[in-house]
């Protein structure tokens, strides 16, 4: 019985402030987020140095909790279904600077130190290294993308070994 | 019985190359964007002189090819449930420098040029004014945010009139 109550309380501990009207969601000073219906929020995830986006993933709360508290990253994964310590494997943990929420708290942004380390399974180290090619689309031509980084940090090979690739069709 | 064929050969054109095998998608040149089973792409939009985080939001494949194309940003507006030409209400365009896309194709990193603007419809100039304060989590005390935009840059109440606020609890 005493369990009951005490894992009661703790599900309702008011870490985590109640979303009660727009006002103190948009312009209050608690934190009120909004996980989308899988549990989910958001995260885009900044070099605090260059400003680059490394990468775009997603927390629950545990993820969230434990990001704040630690300091380091950490993220729901989609693909795996489990709490993901970033750069566990790799090596490369994001060190966390800065987490900001949006006006209606349903977005994070993460500012992170990661040295000269990668973010990015494939081995580069912004997620994001290629372009998309802007301006008239021709319908029966495909949209090219232009690589911006041209060096992987590592080998994914070497250092995922023989792990599922997350990246699904 | 043209218009038929004509809806057909448009529907399939290769505009978006079909995701057929993961090399291609992680290290290809060509844009195979994934869109979630509500049909949308997760985008994050950054000022490209400061970096900083605008907004986080959502393009459907309409939405996606009419940024391309026009170099403005269109996306899809979630609670208003209808295309949304980023800007037209406030004045407040965004005029696209770069699009990229991450590994896997699911995630968009768009750096755009708003001026002196404003990208959030609370008033501020980015979305994500506050920052969450990092450190132990007290299990009974609220997590505070403080603020790091102090002065919006319109008037949201004049700007919007009577328009429903997208924010939901």
């Amino acid at each position: 019985m005493q369990i009951a109550i005490l894992s009661f309380f703790h599900y309702f501990t008011p870490m985590f402030k109640k979303r009660e009207n727009i006002s103190e969601v948009e312009e209050g000073k608690f934190l009120s987020p909004k996980f989308d219906k899988d549990g989910l929020i958001p995260v885009t995830t900044t070099d605090h140095k260059s400003g680059d986006v490394l990468m775009h993933g997603y927390m629950n709360q545990e993820a969230l909790k434990k990001t704040i508290e630690k300091k380091e990253a950490f993220y729901w994964s989609r693909s795996r279904k489990t709490l993901w310590h970033k750069g566990k494997t790799s090596g490369f943990v994001q060190k966390v600077i800065d987490i900001r929420i949006d006006d209606d708290q349903d977005s994070l942004w993460m500012s992170v130190d990661i040295g000269d380390g990668a973010s990015c399974h494939v081995g580069y180290k912004s997620c994001f290294y290629r372009s998309i090619s802007l301006g008239e689309i021709e319908n029966t031509k495909e949209i090219k993308l232009e690589f911006k980084e041209k060096e992987k940090k590592f080998d994914p090979e070497v250092v995922y070994k023989n792990q599922p690739n997350p990246t699904k069709l």
